[in-house]
């Protein structure tokens, strides 16, 4: 059995370390040549619009699968000719953009921030009276971790925020404050049987994940949460596993971003779940049964962001796991992340402390 | 940071798996191509006597270390000229004969069942008269798996038994009536440094490791084990995973044999213990600090032998992890191992029993 994977990243790396095990073997698609995935699988280099590479990348593939979403809708479109594409075109279509994003939650009656178009400075002005202020301003495509995002605190700044986008088509968002980010990952399989992992709560700076914790232990939210990610995949027709962030605030949950792939916020999973989100996508785009989801102990993840970081006296601390990417050092670069497990909470937070200042994180 | 691993067989595809997220490389030297890390590590292929595929193996390797008992002592020796080796060959030399294996038992103080040396069939008849019957004549070199083995149950076989050998030193052992076999990994680091995992109970068929489980929960009996470990590692200078067969009968543990390597009774040391014996072994070798091996609730591991498992029955089961050495079935072939988890010891139990039903193991 062998699974494509568009984009070579440290997720592609994951996913090929998981694969090996049960018998699955990877081959990865990547703009960059040394990509994290390089070490781990086989890695086929070109622009995703690059005909003749990926016919280089689909021979004796059985089914292709994304770790970045950001590939081209035409490229899978073109991929699903010869080779099976899980999840489905339409996940990356809808979540490429984010106010068909926004539109898709709305329209299937999960509650979202307020939100507007916005197309041009005058629409902007408008905007900002359905929003109110504060309110983010962000392109409707192509950011990440904070990037083609703009704060709009006063009226005055209009200006400048509109200035920011170069011209792109954005959408208005009201500014929320939250109590707390959490994010939901679940995984459906081709037949549509799915479940859900527990809810994690989550801690950015400066735009880019930085915390983890799992499990949130909250049923009632769980409930809603899940049901929502369950609700998003059944309509997509989705395959794999899904991920949903999620605004905390005044007792609700509002839906922030979906990503079609494993994610970030689940990285504990590897060491804190029965199965983890990398194996169980693996499961799902290969028509294997799905594995359990269930929590083991309380898990904290940290992102090492930016800078090496001190190996020997993280792997010093008991309960501790290293995940490196092979990448080098560069600001605000994601190069590995931290795993603690702890058989209850309390363990798990002073450990997850420990490692935070050793990361300054 | 980049480790060299003679062999390349499961082991070592385990040791190459558990070393990407540590930010270690891997690179194995096997006489057989395709053996199983060829897909997650650099493979160079030679007989173990070829000084020029070495030179291909060793260039910009920080350590070397073995995941097979039965390198030549002198390969090894040729390369600790040029590259640190860890363990030593001492360890190497000792555990390649099991004479030498159970007179350094002795010297130490650790119990063995009674033995003695056999280089002729007057000498077999002489060792009889020590060991008792039944008893156990087995090759002095390169036996595993059972292999190069005879039970001696009459003093009439013994002209049988002797040809048996094809002429190779041998060695009487006493056949004790164990209640069970136990084993005890332990892992020291360069400086000395030491932990032990808890103890383990296997079950063998056709002399094959068949079934694992940990933790046994005797801690008298971890005290004394544990104490074996570290006295034979100290004397040793001993650096990485050790392992260490024991027979429990009467009360006492006896030595059976020691490995110094990695150990297939350590299997579910991936998901049943804080840090795996290969993430270990791995730290021990390239001076980082050793990682907890304290068990994550209670395990058991079930070896694949000759047949493709039912993979799809296996996943559906909850707690139930798979791990597929890429290799083709073959009789008394080990293809992979499953690992239970499990809670408490009686939810493990009734796991591992459907997963044995399954492998008919």
């Amino acid at each position: 059995m062998k699974i494509g994977i568009l984009g070579g990243g440290q997720l592609g790396r994951m996913l090929a370390l998981a694969g090996y095990p049960l018998g699955i073997g990877v081959r990865c698609y990547d703009p960059v040549s040394d990509s994290p995935a390089r070490d781990v699988a086989e890695l086929i280099s070109g622009p995703y619009e690059d005909a003749g590479a990926l016919a280089r990348f689909l021979p004796g593939l059985d089914a292709v699968t994304y770790e970045f979403e950001n590939v081209p809708a035409e490229t899978v479109r073109l991929i699903e000719k010869t080779v099976p594409v899980y999840p489905a075109p339409r996940a990356l279509e809808v979540g490429q953009d984010r106010l068909a994003e926004k539109e898709f939650f709305t329209a299937l009656g999960i509650p979202t921030p307020r939100f507007q178009r916005v197309g041009s400075a005058g629409e902007l002005e408008k905007a900002i009276g359905v929003t109110g202020l504060p309110a983010v301003l962000k392109t409707r495509r192509s950011g990440y971790d904070g990037k083609g995002q703009f704060r709009l605190l006063r009226r005055e700044d209009a200006t400048a925020a509109w200035q920011s986008m170069g011209g792109n088509p954005a959408i208005l968002e009201e500014f929320v404050p939250f109590e707390r980010e959490l994010s939901v990952l679940a995984v459906r399989s081709r037949d549509g049987a799915a479940v859900c992992y527990p809810l994690i709560e989550n801690v950015h700076r400066n735009g880019i994940l930085s915390v983890s914790r799992a499990p949130y232990p909250d049923p009632l939210l769980q409930k809603t949460a899940s049901e929502y990610a369950y609700r998003l995949m059944r309509e997509l027709g989705y395959c794999g596993v899904f991920a949903l962030e999620l605004f905390h605030a005044g007792g609700r949950l509002l839906a922030n971003e979906m990503a079609p792939r494993v994610h970030n916020s689940g990285h504990w999973s590897i060491e804190g779940a029965d199965t983890s989100q990398f194996e169980n996508h693996l499961r799902a785009v290969t028509g294997l049964p799905l594995g359990s989801t269930a929590a083991r102990g309380f898990s904290g993840m940290v992102n090492i962001i930016g800078d090496h970081p001190p190996v020997e006296r993280i792997l010093a601390l008991p309960g501790v796991h290293l995940h490196l990417y092979g990448k080098s050092p560069r600001p605000l670069r994601k190069l590995g992340h931290v795993t603690v497990t702890a058989g209850d909470s309390a363990g798990r937070d002073r450990l997850l402390a420990t490692v935070r200042e050793l990361l300054g994180a």
